[in-house]
């Protein structure tokens, strides 16, 4: 196989209680990658459609993940890259971490999957390093694993795979205001009351155990950050609004993605999914805030070879 | 039915990383309590076999959770119990929990169960304020639900139950030293990095997983706790060398129980256990610590009608 197109999903980390620790992959918005073997070494990013993006290799999240497994590879190959955009960046669900992923899971198939979905994880991650100047795995976790994951540590490695309920559904409204990932690191404070911490501890336990038992009233009561939340949403226009409106049209919890701006939510079911993106966007209408809509089942397989 | 005899186990809480979360119940040790219908309303410890405690029913862990029952029941009922301690107090292994746990089933029994077992924890946590100045839950929830529980929540109290992989065994070693709760919570820091709380949230949520999907390598590599463990640890003789022992005699992971001075292993299989058991009993035989040791299978099942 000479060729390949893949589809690499948009993501949601930092999920309520899981700050830092838990993602999920979402289906129908993400970045769709043509990758190509080359005569020449090294990869090349030949087109970016849709969005500004750095063409050069090193500064592209998609270019240097791919570096990163031809590193590891060692032999002489060569592949080029063109990429369509499909989600913008810093919007809080994972634009690079779509990019990244999709470049390794593609360049792994067209080299008949050398690689384990740990590894393209890890080689994911340094395209996340130069995006957000961290290798974090919150968001390439789940978009190369699929599903809900837990990023149990980052040095060794160990992600691990959730259940995925089958009925819920993920709304995400997008306000189209810029909060940089470094702003919303900054207003987080460093220390923490032993209380916090326990509370924290609870709820993600519980939460994981409502995604195995498919309990989603557990879910509901268990989907509280009280320490990341209360001083993230200061940079999200009218959050609490969102969040209110949101829980009061059924939604089982309401929280920031990744860093935000993005706000997402968790529903039983696309009826209601649909109804509390209703309810977020007439709080943007009254404010006058542009935003983008986005539902979404949870996708279970990850990076899709189209 | 007048009469009704319980036995009410033992229990670890505090488990690593679910410290003031996670608990479990334990099979072989408990406390045995013989409980009678009386003409006398309310109720009367007559008799306590094995330790020395108080007879008077207000000062009596079993007593006033017996106590808080009636109070909600509201008839004119009463009740004895005699008491055989099976559980040294304060050896960390939920002495006071296993005996409120006792008396509030038991008599639940007597009175043809009006109680769920969710009410049932919160009258047996009105033994567990008198016998450590908080109702916590920890410990009188796996009591009487049985296997691993977690608090999310105490108010609303919310505990759940979550799975128990069938090959888990406890092993606990008792060194017969006094350390009180006072002292224990007394050295615990009151605040934490961020990064600290995010590994802690992150073991949890991976030991729910392995506790689910029955991984015993995931059970093994998420029983750590950076938090509690590293301050109390030093009111406890040769901790270090009891958990290095325990795991190199193939524990899956070490820890305090409850609020110490005991210390847990958890071990895959009952021969791992035994083995563990003698790896920790070295320790204190060579520095003279007296203890005793208890060799566990996990209980499903909580206080049981003899």
């Amino acid at each position: 196989m000479k060729k390949v197109s893949v589809f690499a999903p948009a993501s949601v980390a930092n999920i309520s209680c899981g700050f830092d620790v838990l993602g999920l992959c979402l289906d129908n918005v993400g970045d769709t990658l043509h990758i190509e073997k080359s005569a020449t070494p090294g990869i090349r990013i030949t087109e970016i459609i849709g969005q500004k993006l750095p063409l050069e290799t090193e500064k592209n999240v998609a270019g240097v993940a791919a570096l990163a497994l031809l590193k590891d590879y060692g032999q002489n190959v060569g592949f080029t890259i063109k990429l369509e955009k499909g989600i913008k960046p810093g919007s809080g669900i994972g634009s690079s971490a779509a990019s990244a992923a999709g470049a390794v899971v593609g360049i792994n198939h067209l080299l008949s999957n050398p690689y384990s979905k740990s590894e393209l994880i890890s080689f994911a991650m340094e395209g996340e390093r130069i995006a957000c100047g961290s290798a974090h795995a919150d968001n390439v976790s789940p978009v190369i694993l699929g599903g809900f994951t837990l990023v149990r540590s980052l040095d060794p490695l160990d992600v691990i795979r959730l259940n995925t309920p089958l009925e819920l559904v993920a709304t995400i409204i997008h306000p189209e205001i810029e909060v940089k990932t470094a702003d919303a690191r900054a207003v987080l404070l460093d220390k923490l009351h032993l209380k916090q911490a326990v509370a924290q501890t609870a709820n993600l336990g519980a939460l994981v155990t409502g995604l195995f038992k498919e309990d989603y009233e557990l879910i509901r009561r268990s989907l509280v950050d009280h320490i990341v939340e209360p001083v993230r949403s200061v940079l999200i226009p009218g959050f609490q609004q969102l969040k209110d409106n949101a829980n009061a049209a059924g939604a089982l919890g309401t929280g920031i993605s990744g860093s935000g701006p993005s706000v997402f939510a968790l529903s039983k079911g696309m009826e209601t999914a649909h109804n509390v993106a209703k309810a977020m966007e007439e709080v943007y209408q009254k404010i006058g805030v542009p935003y983008e809509t986005h539902i979404s089942i949870i996708n279970n397989e990850g990076v899709k070879i189209v």
